[in-house]
């Protein structure tokens, strides 16, 4: 379940974590205005699908007085990179030995296929051992397809993932990964058959 | 002010339209429903942004008894189409003449100009006079920073936008549009790039 910043603030217990101590979120929204104040790519966290069950009208607006958590279909960012669109999700895992996929949902698994299907990019960033990856759909899925194991071992996030370091300017700069992934080899291909 | 669905059927008198009586905003989910159902498109309503004040534990879940609508500071609509990003904002107006700017707020201008910097698609769709128009970011911008009118006229939306007409299968198929403007100019250019 994923909850919005400050009631995750309010209702967990802040885990001790790499990256001067901060939430994954918290990097991921760092690193995402480092990219629109630098004019760089525009990716947002969704707000939190939420079901709106009663408002009243006070003060002049509308006070929501009964919701609820509604569980997303889709990844928790989207958003655009030099014309290229862009989708993942963020997961801590407190085990040290794997990421445990019930913190993904079949729904999401769907929608990363097809997000890769209509030629999107997708991907996710997996916090394990104090250490952020990268860890591109097509090697998520690729594991899904072909393990029947309830979790991905660290070793498998260690040999295909990206280690992404924090950077006091940057953040986890992911899109770096992305760059080299999708962007620089598209560049490198396109360079190929003009020469040819 | 946008509400989610639920809200807007509960707390604002509907107002009778064309399509079938439709809101606006059903239209484009059915719309949406489609592009997905048949593999066409992904795009998505982004969650109304909220902000959350209270949240009790209850029955096992966690309650939201205090928050309030924010201000949304991108597009309620954005997906994948192609490999191409999407982003669109769906807006109704009464007035028979023309579309009120007040409907847009500044960091959505803004981010409109964003989305088409970064080789996005941005566009709006404008119910008029009980009519669909796809009104490309393009063209709202160049009206935006030509004109000093704080609306723009119907007959600006007539000559520029596009009619999109509602068909009991696909909706308002706003992405034949897209695809006219955007995608099959580009394949028609890549063509032509071959040939030459």
């Amino acid at each position: 379940m994923n909850y919005p910043n400050n009631i995750k603030k309010k209702y967990h217990k802040p885990i001790s974590h790499a990256n001067r101590g901060m939430d994954l979120e918290e990097v991921i929204n760092e690193t995402n205005d480092y990219y629109l104040s630098n004019d760089i790519a525009l990716i947002y966290k969704k707000p939190t699908p939420i079901g709106i069950d009663k408002v009243i009208f006070e003060n002049n607006s509308n006070i929501i007085t009964r919701a609820f958590f509604k569980e997303p279909s889709t990844l928790d960012y989207n958003g655009l990179y030099k014309g290229r669109y862009i989708e993942f999700d963020a997961k801590e895992t407190t085990s040290k030995t794997s990421f445990p996929l019930q913190n993904i949902h079949p729904h999401q698994i769907r929608h990363i296929k097809r997000v890769i299907k209509h030629n999107g990019i997708a991907f996710l960033i997996i916090r394990i051992m104090n250490i952020d990856y990268y860890l591109d759909g097509n090697d998520f899925l690729f594991f899904i397809d072909n393990e029947k194991r309830k979790s991905v071992p660290y070793e498998f996030i260690k040999m295909n993932g990206r280690e992404l370091k924090y950077n006091y300017n940057k953040g986890i700069d992911y899109l770096k990964i992305v760059d080299e992934l999708y962007i620089s080899k598209g560049e490198k291909n396109e360079s190929k058959k003009e020469k040819s």
